[in-house]
């Protein structure tokens, strides 16, 4: 349905060559020989507001995606995959289609990626990835969201920025063996030469059965105990749905419902924009199925926390803590006075209708900053609600686990890496004056 | 501490005589006569959003107030007082000292009010009243809410707006009979001649003996049932606090701490402003103790979501629903092209620290639009944060119980008050053309 | 150039049959037979904010344009047209090409219209029309400006609004019959059989000869006298060039500069916007040829103050009266904390370059809402400047002149209608409250 | 009327011993004793934006004024009069009463201030006073300004900023001797040993005699001739009166009107505010006498352009270029989702009167940051209009004359200042990243 899932790639017509390969040294392996992944447990740390990061068993498939066109960059990755097959062996490296083939040359071991068109290779990379490292800005960041955007169970993410600034990654290039660390052993203790699982009853399944390949034992270094959990910030995504105007839920491009129950995650927003048309665009917005009112626009937002700093903002949105859990309901460009961007719960269901008054006029719809392939027409809508991240046993479940900077036990504050990314980065309230 | 509060006056020095006076009607009786107050519980409904209220006996204390200077409310609260007490019989009528003068040889039957002067009359009213009910606008919801500003359990209210339109109020006054008994009655259930308790297991403290005062039996009409609960929307309230320089708390007016920990509730918000001072004032602004921003404007607002529609929409900030727990901090006509109003967790700490750059100038600090009446000095701070509302064993408790409209069984969405004030008070998106 | 006056339409291929049919009733006619335009003169009124009209002599050809698709209005133009012809003739209709088509056959005597491909239909009009009467709403207005894009003398225009609100139209319908007449005559006086051309020295050209068609005397009814002239708002455009990376002028879309000078006059603005590109733009912003800023966001807007209430508001400009000569710098959702909408002198060059950050993106460019064809890439730039509207020798020249209710001599407040529109129309600063 | 004046002070009451000592060091002299003030013409420049001064004759009295309480601004004050008075000699320096006490001792030669009290004191200045200069931030400039903000002749400016940045000041203290010659020798030209005019025709009076101390002659070094003539920014001033609910003009503090005509002009702005009254301000608004719109809110600006950076910009204002000849009307934290900043011709009227509805509260009126010392109440109002800079003649009079950067024959950009400091001081359009 989203254009930025084309870089998956048609692997099934040009992989096939480079799949049968024989030799370790630069293979492209499938996808599909890889053992199932392992999921970790979130847990609530002491001051509440970020949570812990705790493998049941040693993660085992790690996903590196990139930034594209940027030869520093794939530099950069080949030397973090070299470094994470050292220290961490036995280990599989994942990468999407079209950088295996730019990478596997330069790797003296294989990596693996997907063989399926598009339409299939999102459902396994949801059952293979234990771990995403993202080397980028924001938008390699919102990509690796986007090849989970169809599944409730994201992937732990851990960030690098590479040159282009982000205010979403945590990490700099230079701290990746630390960092990295950090994020895999987290929640390990060896005892007696086997895997403890710190203050966890149990893993998750118990079908789990603990091979040596899942040993923590074998990883050279200290591991660095339970008390030094890889901190989680969980960020609620949006659920998003479009429907025709006889309510039939529309497919993706390829003309099938992109996964079971057809909705798709964002991560920072969704919006309905006018696009090339030079004229306003009429939008019917509703609330919990009631009508709140009506848009005369550019076109309309609605953006998780998260997005509150992206496209939000730009049209004169609040900045919004990732941990205030709600909506933002923010208009582009509305032909009003009185229009002022609203806060919502996260519980709110929030429909977007195309009104009847736009005659024959197409709307776009975007995801994340992908542009869906067909705009809506007269009565079409998008139906957006908030993801829920706890389930009904208080489990977290849900959103992108993003692993942010200070240990769970340290006292360094929670928010100071968002702080510093207001007033490092986006210059909040930059003082008048001389001074750069 | 607080202007307002002066309110309650000095009935001690001339209330007296009418305290003694023996006749029934038109008597003035000391609220300390009266038994202690009844406290109910909120239980979740189904959807989630709003709470109802479930009373463990009948309420019997019922608070007043109304909105000063106009005689027709006070018309109205006559009324409205003559009809509670011919329906609900045993009940008792608590107003606020000035209007008992007011009103009570209107009344044919006594009304309670504080003997006491003002420091001491708000602790007897905290364990005196079962049930406040407004008449006015929203400046006497606030003042009623100030009557509770230091106490965490705060009666339910329900507020009537007269004439003066208000975006807290939720009833109007011609519907003041069924909307009280609605309220009055939440939660009773009469079987076998004995009160019911609806789902509730036990009433909140096993001493409670059900007295026949005390029995549902004895009022006329139907009762509801307990699937007609009514509606409670919990108003998160801030924690405000203020520290001279050396972190020493200040007391109030009178020179001591106003309650027990010191700390004062604010349903709206609180400012510290340049006041009457032509220049613009420097405020050290400190997230979980870690600097954030140093603001050189008018002031700062910490402001509620109940708070996000007054003072904080005037300064530019967004809406934000009151079920979104979170503070809003809003500067005021900052001098600063990149300042943007933030949406934090309800449980940020935030510090407003006057800076020691504002060279003998004085700021206000004002809360619910009460000026305090001393100004801050150099390094003085406002501590605040958000009230929590639910207490670890999960039950609710703190905030201000606001009953609002809607049955809970009813499938009339939760949000439609809401949506229907933003609309229809705050012309909301309101259209152009030439309509009115 | 632009895509509106391809409704000029392809006359030259099918037009031929009407314009050759001999009857008087429905024909249409070739505008090239017309006799030359008649200018009028603009003085400036005892307040000095508005201009009176003073025609040297009658106006003979008068265009009317109206809004497309909307029978009732096409029913309308109609009447106007009938009214016209049988209260002023002798007078000459012109109306655009697919006009003529659809409202000859209702007509009882002849419309012209041209003959001429687009490109050359646009200086006949120029050429041949005394006064424009538009019917519908501002974008009526605008496309009637627009037929005028390229010519420093627009003719002066009348609008009449149909039921399709308007901020720039002045009259309803309803009261066309006044309205016109106040137009028509403005500045006329018969004394001695012949025209008097009231306080005005001389007819604008020496050539003028006044025939009788051009005399006064044959109008029925009284004639308004000098003190009742027509007012006018000259609303001053901009100027607008467009540029490729190498200086070299960019022509129109069929290859050809689309005037002589290769600039087009905008009543609202040029805007450069990213269009259907899902991501931000880059354009560098240049002063007088000095570096201003680099603006990243979705767009630019460079407004009259006319348009200070079309996009530019919508984008958080400030409202800009008319009369305030100057231009409107106002980004269009800009990933920047601290932009700020910009009024400057109207005489200041302004250059919007696209950035060569953009990487192979394009930009749309579009004036008074009308979309140009091709966007624009690397390096290409829209040069901007305001239109002066006085010439050396102080006389009043370029614009669009409006003609405005009041007249001259009247003590109504000249602003009127335009803090009528403001709080009419845009509902500025709309009470709160009940009250519609 | 304001307090800012009262710094004048009483020097009738101290100053007598000073002003009667004999040695020549140290001495403090009355200014009445100073000749006659030497007026400047201005004229427009090629590119007509800014002006050109040229001086009729030599000037001689130089008011220098300086930021209070900081003691390195007054070590540059003493080093620059005593530059001034070394080289530029006959000439004479004023200083205020408190500056005369705080450095005469310091300066070996008489400094002339004024003995009368403040309200004798203004005229003077405006009869004495040839040239200002001011060593501070953009205060000491509002200060100088409002020195003569009773009369339409203000002298120029030239400004030093001295630590303090400020918006308004052109120049760094560290230039002051190139800076103070291009201002004081502009215009002038050497020729037959007798002063030449440059192209100006005469004097501006035919009494004005070039005596011996008006020749240019006597200047050490090279006078830059007529081609390098001091550049000068016209700023537009308000003219605002106050008058009572009967229409009567309110006089200032002393109980006198202020000056002839009672109105006092003011550089940045008027405003109209809530003060330290917490509650909001309701004010009717009326343009050229007709209703335009009733504020609820912490108060009004009436802003000139130059003052679009000042408090109407941190009240959201747009930022308006000193030559856009217009007013701001700026509204503070309005009670209103649909209030926006309008800017309106430089000569519209506009009133701001405090409404009915304010039930007794006052208002705070503040003129360029000096806050009247009586508030207004119920019914009282403002009246504001730009003051006009051209009189009828063309001649350029009234307004503030900056002296600005860059000689008026350079080809550096008029706007180069203003959009430095845009981009330096307030920090517009900060590009977000890591950059400082
Ligand atoms: N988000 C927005 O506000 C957008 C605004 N526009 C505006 O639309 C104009 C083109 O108008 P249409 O072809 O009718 O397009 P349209 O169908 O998109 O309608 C534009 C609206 O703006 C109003 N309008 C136009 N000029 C105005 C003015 N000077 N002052 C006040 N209201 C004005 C019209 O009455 C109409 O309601 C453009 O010049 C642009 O200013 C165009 C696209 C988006
Ligand atoms: N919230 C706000 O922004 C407030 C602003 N002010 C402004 O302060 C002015 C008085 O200045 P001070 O006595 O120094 O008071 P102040 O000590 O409050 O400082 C005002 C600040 O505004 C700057 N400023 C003054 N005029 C300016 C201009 N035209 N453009 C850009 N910056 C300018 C000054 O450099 C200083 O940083 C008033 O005219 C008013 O405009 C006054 C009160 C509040
Ligand atoms: N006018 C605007 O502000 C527009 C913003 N966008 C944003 O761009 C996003 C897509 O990003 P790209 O593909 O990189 O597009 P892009 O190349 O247009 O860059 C978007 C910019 O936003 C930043 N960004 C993205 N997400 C962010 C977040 N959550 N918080 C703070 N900054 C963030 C990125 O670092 C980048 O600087 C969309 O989700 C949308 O939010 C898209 C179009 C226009
Ligand atoms: N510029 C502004 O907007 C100012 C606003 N205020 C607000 O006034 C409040 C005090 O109220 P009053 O004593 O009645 O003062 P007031 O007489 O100044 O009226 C304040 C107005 O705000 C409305 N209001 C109060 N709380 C509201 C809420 N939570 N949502 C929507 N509207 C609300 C009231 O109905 C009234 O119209 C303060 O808490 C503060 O929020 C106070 C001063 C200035």
């Amino acid at each position: 349905m989203i254009q930025r899932t084309k870089l998956l790639g048609s692997i099934a017509a040009t992989g096939k060559r480079s799949l049968s390969a024989s030799s370790r040294w630069a293979e492209i392996r499938d996808i599909a020989e890889l053992p199932h992944r392992t999921s970790p447990r979130y847990q609530d740390s002491k001051n509440g507001d970020f949570l812990t990061l705790q493998w049941p068993s040693r993660p085992q498939n790690i996903l590196l995606t990139k930034k594209n066109k940027t030869p520093a960059i794939t530099e950069s990755l080949i030397e973090f995959a070299k470094h994470i097959h050292s220290e961490y062996e036995p280990i599989n490296m994942i990468v999407e289609h079209h950088v295996a083939k730019e990478v596997h040359e330069s790797l003296p071991f294989p990596v693996y990626t997907t063989a399926a068109p598009k339409d299939k290779s999102m459902p396994i990379l949801h059952d293979k990835v234990d771990l995403v490292s993202t080397l980028g800005g924001d938008g390699t960041i919102l990509h690796a969201s986007a090849l989970f955007a169809t599944t409730k169970h994201v992937p732990p993410i851990i960030s690098f920025s590479m040159g282009t600034l982000g205010f979403l990654g945590q990490w700099k290039f230079e701290e990746y063996k630390r960092a990295f660390r950090e994020a895999y052993v987290s929640g390990a203790e060896v005892s007696h030469g086997r895997p403890a699982l710190g203050d966890v009853a149990a893993p998750e399944s118990a079908e789990t059965e603990t091979s040596d390949s899942q040993s923590w034992s074998s990883i050279r270094g200290k591991l660095m105990g339970s008390n030094h959990r890889a901190r989680v910030l969980l960020r609620n995504r949006l659920k998003v749905g479009i429907f025709d105007a006889n309510g039939q839920r529309l497919t993706d491009d390829a003309g099938t419902p992109s996964q079971e129950h057809g909705d798709v995650y964002a991560m920072n927003e969704v919006i309905m924009h006018r696009g090339a048309n030079p004229h306003l665009t009429i939008i019917k917005v509703l609330i919990n199925g009631h009508f709140l009112t009506e848009a005369v626009a550019d076109g309309m937002i609605i953006s998780t926390p998260t997005g509150s700093t992206a496209y939000s903002l730009s049209s004169g949105g609040s900045i919004v803590h990732p941990l205030v859990s709600s909506l933002l309901l923010t208009p582009i460009c509305p032909r009003s006075l009185s229009f002022r961007p609203l806060v919502l719960p996260a519980n709110a269901q929030i429909t977007l209708r195309l009104s009847e008054m736009n005659r024959g006029k197409e709307v776009e719809v975007s995801v994340d900053g992908v542009r869906r392939n067909k705009g809506l027409g007269l009565g079409m809508e998008v139906r957006v609600s908030g993801e829920s991240v706890r389930d009904r046993g208080g489990v977290w479940n849900g959103g992108v686990p993003s692993i942010v900077r200070g240990a769970a036990g340290s006292d360094v504050g929670g928010d100071d890496h968002w702080v510093g990314g207001l007033n490092g980065l986006l210059k909040y309230n930059y003082p008048f004056g001389e001074g750069a």
